[in-house]
């Protein structure tokens, strides 16, 4: 049984082939988001508190933390990315609950998050190069945390996936030698556009099927990727989400305010057998509702979820 | 290669493991429609004209075209389904060129429906109940026609997945007898609704699978019944869909004239490489476009399908 434990200080998420499928959060990335590098570099911390509430609100399990800006008045991310991970992290617990995925490409930077990051938080990421699986393997040793493997290696990111699939086996092997077991890699078999790869989607259910029975291994991926330069891109995501999880895959790092991706994932919920007597499916409908009645989904989403912890705290308090 | 081939007196349909997934309109069908059974009653065919050329320009490759009216003025429906059944067929045959699936409970209609149906129909359907194998199969070989079998039996539906695979085993089997091939037969696996039954959905992926590996048998269903009883019924068969798609269904008697039903389809056809370079999803974005600028969906598929015809007709002409 595989078991990929994340924790926050109060709350336990569990990526596995019998939990409903774990929806990581991506929005707090200034990756392609000018607004937001500015912003961070200013020390204005405001879309950062609005993104951790609204993906929760709508269903983020996890909540992916990147600080990779590169600030105008410091060129160098080894100084600037550290200090503004642990700033980004420290606001994010300190308005949500959830657990934190660590995302970095700057050592120092990985390092800070983990340092601040209560509880057990899930590290983004390690591929399988060789100065990669060197630096983040230790760490990954040094706090006892999961971490998502990403299947590329020194040569680049093969289109074959036979040979995604034996990185992704390099990395779970190399993390065996430091003690590290199979169940804290999360692997991401590398989504690839499917209108420019006619295979892409057939390949990933495949790689996630073997991942899962050869490696015994959690899956997660970029999904919208699959549907990168194509129209009507959320239709090709919110058909792509169930077949991914029907061929096993765990969980994905994606935008969760989104309504029909959401919609989706929470039927194949249903639909696996992952959401008892459809109390989520249900609860979820009522959100639909409300956005037909003319709010915004992340309105209604952040509605109901505060319509359901005030009654989860009454039940608290008159227990 | 599993090739289920249906035809119309010009259009050859196959049912496959590498083909398209197949669309099965199952509107043209007085079942619960009492307007419709009034009017069919009355020789008036206004709504079947309707039905017909609706689905076809939605997306339909088959009509599943059901005559069962219980007559005020005869109840006999040995007497009246079959005519009635014979002046369906000529009416859609005379407005579209899809092939058709002959559906009917009265054997008289079953056979009324091959005399009239041109090409090659498929005939829907016989069950694992001996006096329905026994009745159906010497039509199906008699009129060389593949047909669908449900299965259940005299026992009736089980609700062990394991029971209705040998049910199909059985009719697969029996067809045999008769000289019908696999490729003939194409398997109903019976849909349970998930919100009463939680395993519903797991059940048929892992039904269709076997069915598909063990006994080399194409697969359809009445896919809107997973969502039986639920709210937002289409956002469970959108994501059902797609989920059986990847398992390996290959087709679906089902409302074409669904948008989001059949995004989740084409989206679908798209991720397994049945839908080269995307063509078909690139066309299903424009009448989605168009569904935003105001049109109804039936009227959005109209148009684009109008155009087409006229774009195909002027390269013939070209030609």
């Amino acid at each position: 049984m595989t078991r990929t434990v994340i924790e926050s200080k109060t709350k336990t998420v569990v990526i596995g082939f019998d939990e409903p499928f774990c929806v990581i959060g991506e929005r707090i990335n200034p990756t392609g988001r000018k607004k937001l590098a500015a912003e961070l570099e200013a020390g204005n911390f405001s879309t950062v508190e609005k993104d951790a509430l609204e993906q929760v609100a709508c269903g983020a399990m996890v909540l992916d933390v990147n600080a990779g800006v590169v600030y105008n008045s410091n060129p160098n991310p080894n100084e600037t990315e550290p200090p503004l991970m642990t700033k980004m992290i420290e606001i994010v617990q300190g308005l949500v609950d959830v657990p934190l995925c660590i995302d970095s490409s700057v050592p120092g930077a990985l390092e800070a998050g983990l340092a601040a990051a209560q509880g057990r938080p899930l590290l983004n990421s390690v591929t399988g190069e060789e100065d990669r699986l060197e630096l983040v393997l230790p760490l990954v040793k040094k706090y006892n945390v999961p971490v998502v493997a990403i299947s590329n290696d020194d040569t680049g990111i093969s289109e074959d996936p036979n040979v995604r699939f034996e990185v992704a086996k390099k990395i779970v092997q190399r993390a065996a030698d430091y003690g590290i077991p199979a169940h804290d890699i999360v692997v991401d078999p590398l989504v690839m556009p499917v209108g420019a790869m006619a295979t892409a989607g057939r390949q990933v259910f495949a790689l996630v099927q073997r991942l899962r029975d050869e490696l015994g291994v959690n899956t997660t991926c970029g999904a919208s990727n699959i549907s990168f330069g194509l129209p009507n891109r959320h239709g090709i995501n919110a058909a792509f989400l169930p077949m991914a999880i029907g061929a096993g895959m765990t969980s994905a790092i994606m935008n969760p305010v989104r309504q029909v991706e959401m919609e989706a994932i929470r039927a194949a919920n249903f639909l696996m057998n992952h959401d008892a007597n459809g109390g989520e499916w249900i609860r979820f409908s009522k959100v639909l509702e409300a956005v037909e009645g003319g709010m915004s989904f992340a309105e209604a989403s952040a509605a109901q979820s505060s319509a359901a912890s005030g009654r989860r705290g009454g039940r608290r308090a008159r227990g």
